[in-house]
């Protein structure tokens, strides 16, 4: 057996050198990683910033998920809430404070997905810093480029514009219900990170057709929670579409309407019935026995977007209407106040 | 006696509403910290973006450095890497990860520390991240703008070229030996936080002036080292004169130049009897019996600036000639290779 090379045996520069050679060029980065500072052209003349920090434990468990799913998750949740601006995302800086006795691999397998996600976000790598600690911590700052839109904020909401959301919702938190549960688990060992479903003679991956597909789908949710897919793109298309506020889903669907709603002075009505509940989604609650609306309307971490549009604006590709603007404040549900789970704060 | 307000009894969002209340104006920023992502106006088109992670334990220490040094130190390192590339520090993003129990005052003096360093180099703050961890991580993004200047890379130095230092050099690393030999940890106790040497009775503030005078330099060597003062405006003054290269000491001044002959394919020759010692280094020296030229060549933390600037330069204000660029490679001293101590890994 060959001794796995670690941080420490690579050291600092060694290992700044191994992640340079992973990075994606962006022609936009008149000044690459490797000096002091990187320099970015944004011809826009207004930069949108935004930062991150993922803790091990408490963002992520290094047993659940694989170095690529923590760089998938760390660089989508900053790409997210460039989007959630109405901007294009164009580059990342990753902060990185590792134990010396970590594989060297796990972290360049977690830059990998960090480098993934921001090719399908369209964004670069402009810098980071590696340094130890006793645990893996990441602080992920995400810059992009507004091209010439007004910024969308959380404060423009009106009375009777539409309430709308792009992107998957409940997907992670009933991904992360199985993991919880163990199946979850046992499904994702099943996997063994090859993307297709292998029958281990776990006797988890079944013979019959519609067993096959309910365990394809339980895996599809684990794999929501370890990489979730924010839907860039309907960020801008948003912007451009006129939208009067936006918010990055990270809290809860509920929560994070309930930032709009008080910064825009309004209160946010959710037509239940209009928010999908996506088929793996009900399966999984079926199958664990748990209220899907929890997982839809409380969950977080699916990084979908939400945003009010004018009244009887035509929603952009991909947008659904799920509610509507109203005087007053806090967010309601079929007009009245909802009584499961609330939004999640990281101190309690 | 009263109970501390904890982290955890304040909460995520009442922490965040705590710190925002410290936060200085900005007209630049045309949505400030609050929103998923600011918006920074930077009229030049080019962002300069980089980043850091401080880890407690590695970077600094509770029992040595109060809330405020950990915030100054935090920020001042990364607004350093801005004015080292030429540019104008403009606004910091902070992500911070810390215990629950944390007493939220320790947060909020930390923050001011910060902010008093960003107001110090003309930033402001655009946003943060917190969350819960086991020990106190900060993950600092600074970005500039470089006003119409080129940017000043470690690249651009030629045979020839002046080498000049901004900034204090060798104060921090005996501000540290200070600290680790106890003498120094006794001064800044004796000191209370008051910025003003008084005599607690423990005998290290002695009477006569002359022993008066050597403590109170003792002092401020560790106060160097605790709060390091960047000559942020030095920056853009060397790239108005023409700079060819600049770096921010941070590693060490040889292991620095040593990226500016890396990046730049040229060597770097030093004249040790240029680059000052001053007068509090030498007597933390001779008080300890070290050597002070391993301070001054191989200590880090100061975050001065060095530079090369062409043949002939007027250097601007602020900035001392220390040695010349040569043919070659690496970095010597007195033209002979200095067999002091080498820089620092953070994995090693």
């Amino acid at each position: 057996v060959e001794a796995e090379i670690s941080v420490a045996d690579l050291g600092e520069f060694g290992l700044i050198a191994a992640i340079r050679d992973l990075l994606p060029a962006d022609e936009s980065l008149t000044v690459p990683a490797g000096d002091d500072a990187a320099v970015l052209r944004i011809p826009d003349g207004r930069v949108v910033a935004t930062t991150d920090v993922l803790v091990e434990g408490r963002h992520f468990r290094r047993d659940w998920s694989g170095p690529a799913d923590v760089g998938v998750k760390a660089a989508a949740q900053n790409l997210a809430d460039v989007a959630a601006m109405g901007a294009r995302p164009r580059t990342l800086l990753v902060g990185l404070a590792c134990p010396p006795g970590l594989p060297a691999d796990w972290v360049l397998d977690m830059m990998r997905g960090i480098v993934g996600e921001c090719v399908r976000a369209g964004a670069s790598i402009a810098g980071g810093d590696v340094t130890a600690a006793d645990s893996v911590m990441l602080g992920i700052t995400a810059l992009g480029d507004l091209a010439g839109l007004a910024p969308v904020t959380r404060g423009g909401a009106r009375p009777g514009d539409r309430v709308a959301l792009s992107g998957r919702i409940g997907w992670s938190a009933a991904g992360f219900a199985l993991l919880q549960d163990g199946q979850g688990l046992a499904l994702l060992q099943a996997d063994q990170g090859s993307g297709v479903l292998r029958d281990q003679g776990s006797g988890l991956l079944r013979e019959g057709a519609a067993d096959r597909d309910r365990d394809r789908d339980a895996l599809a949710l684990v794999q929501a929670h370890l990489r979730p897919q924010p839907p860039y793109p309907a960020g801008p298309a948003a912007a451009r579409a006129g939208a009067t506020a936006m918010i990055d889903v990270s809290d809860g669907l509920l929560a994070d309407l309930g930032h709009i709603a008080a910064a825009s002075g309004v209160r946010i009505d959710i037509d239940e019935a209009a928010v999908p509940e996506d088929g793996p989604v009900a399966a999984a609650a079926a199958l664990l026995g748990a209220d899907s609306s929890d997982w839809i309307l409380a969950g977080g971490e699916d990084h979908a977007l939400a945003a009010t549009f004018p009244p009887g604006s035509v929603l952009p590709s991909g947008w659904i209407a799920i509610g509507e603007v109203r005087a007053g404040s806090g967010v309601t549900v079929n007009e009245a106040t909802w009584t499961g789970r609330a939004g999640w704060d990281h101190f309690r």
